[in-house]
């Protein structure tokens, strides 16, 4: 049977327990934190990464503010609301878990009160998963091959994962699906973590470099494409992992389905199309190397996106918990 | 000024010295081969690649095997060719050089003949590329972008190269060209050799990961795409780098012109389409580690097909020495 699953953050002792990214999958290594700066510098150089899972890491940060000491409480908690907020630019779910956090503290809840708010953001996450997982399920053939990039999964979030939450339920009512996942350069996501989850989970998976997607659409080995989201635009324009857009391209030439699997808090309904989400521009040394071994020669320069944008057009369908939203987006999106 | 050209293969003190790519872009290496079946390995483990200078590797050794003792001069050669014929399956020029070089020695050619017909097949295709530069660099708009993928210069051929000759040709007429390159993963040939030679060129350069062409394309920061191949069929589909299939489907998606640039020598005239290519499955090894450290779990699956197939229905045009050619290709080749 399957692992229990992996807790990528916790609350201990008054610490936030942090499962360290970076170093999977050759070791399951925690880190400890007791101030809210070293939760930011795990946001920022992704020990803890994945959308929802960073807002969940934000929300804790804040609980742990909460409990210091010196200035008020609501002060505390705007300062470091301020670091966190300054972390990552594109995951919609961090913007989100902090205004939420900082609303109750304003509204005068206890320091006890925001550690049991984050809780609930956490537990209120595992259910969207879970949720998003029955909804996607429904759409993946019987002993279908789903192709999926980056990690959305158990390391994103609070719980069985987005994409990966739609297999997992789809394995768990008995449909023997099978995974290609992209190794999603320059961070190999893909590799290190999506094939350490589901191998953990005992889920068949394969490994392809991001390169390969094409020609395995073309040899029709791939029923569907499921992948998480960053950012989520009111008009259905998805910002997700670099990478993303050209499956989707790609999936819309080969007429194959493509979803993305993600909670509403994902949606940022103030932006009307993607191009007004902002994308992070990260270290041209991520591309130039891997594993701090240099690849290209000196003196080469890189581009260095960390995200792409898919347009709604050709978007399938969003999987989240409320349901599998598609176009028009603008009207299918609850309080749109 | 440029540095002079790199000879990645030369002929001395009846030796092949052979530059090993698997060293670039830390080291410039050379190995020295005094036997038919060094340069045989030198081939399979890519420490010679690029399918014209497989193609002059293979003959260089048959002008060793040619020199050897033991049997008659046509048994050493035809037992050079067969093992020259099972290093690598899908580049044509390899068969080409090889079945050129059998064809000589059973007319007859002495050992001199044949180094000579070696070094008539390394004078060619320098003047092949040179020819193949001149016809591309009309295509190539004035201070355009090109994206390549992979590794079609000078340490792909006996002379510029095919798709990095259209870009050198560009220059050298004064066309202020820049070159976005595909790191080509698994084997990195784009950050390890391509920007290594453009660099050395003073040719602007600037990597990205196979994953970023999309967005690349989707921003317009790219004119006009030129890669190489391995393989052409009669009805003009081709075999190239793992990879250049997405990218043409890429292309057609954003209507930038996609163009295969390749010396004749690369079309195979006996294969009626694309689906008779054969493909070289390499080691999964290459793609669960970057750089000799492993990057997913013990115990991941992975597929590594080394080439894809771009139907000639999505290539604007194919680049030979003979003139830029367009579809239909069936009697657009000569002799076809």
């Amino acid at each position: 049977m399957a692992a229990p699953r992996v807790q990528p953050i916790g609350w201990k002792d008054d610490r936030v327990v942090i499962l360290d990214q970076t170093r999977l999958p050759q070791e399951e290594r925690y880190l400890t934190c007791g101030r809210v700066d070293q939760i930011a510098d795990a946001i920022r150089t992704l020990q803890v990464r994945g959308a929802p899972l960073i807002g969940l890491a934000a929300a804790y940060a804040i609980a742990l503010a909460a409990r210091g000491e010196g200035e008020e409480l609501p002060t505390r908690v705007a300062s470091a609301a301020d670091l966190l907020r300054a972390t990552r630019p594109t995951a919609r779910n961090l913007f989100w878990a902090i205004d939420r956090m900082v609303s109750r503290a304003e509204q005068g809840a206890s320091a006890a009160d925001l550690l049991e708010e984050a809780r609930a953001i956490h537990r209120e996450d595992a259910e969207t998963c879970r949720r998003i997982g029955e909804h996607g399920s429904a759409l993946v053939p019987e002993g279908a091959t789903v192709l999926t990039i980056c990690n959305a999964g158990a390391l994103a979030t609070g719980g069985d994962g987005t994409a990966l939450g739609v297999i997992r339920s789809a394995r768990a009512a008995g449909n023997p699906v099978k995974v290609l996942a992209c190794e999603t350069r320059p961070l190999l996501q893909g590799a290190r973590l999506t094939l350490w989850e589901l191998l953990r989970d005992e889920i068949p998976a394969t490994l392809i470099t991001d390169s390969m997607a094409a020609t395995c659409m073309q040899r029709g080995m791939i029923d569907i494409v499921i992948t998480g989201a960053d950012r989520i635009a009111r008009n259905g324009d998805t910002a997700n992992k670099i990478g993303t857009y050209g499956l989707a391209v790609l999936a819309h030439h080969h007429g194959i389905p493509f979803y993305v699997a993600a909670p509403m808090s994902t949606v940022d309904l103030s932006l009307a199309d993607g191009s007004q989400i902002p994308i992070e521009e990260r270290r041209p040394e991520e591309v130039l190397g891997f594993a701090g071994i240099p690849t290209a020669p000196k003196g080469a320069l890189a581009l260095n996106p960390a995200f792409d944008v898919t347009p709604a057009e050709i978007v399938t369908g969003i999987i989240t918990e409320r349901g599998v939203l598609t176009a028009p987006y603008d009207t299918a999106f609850p309080d749109g």
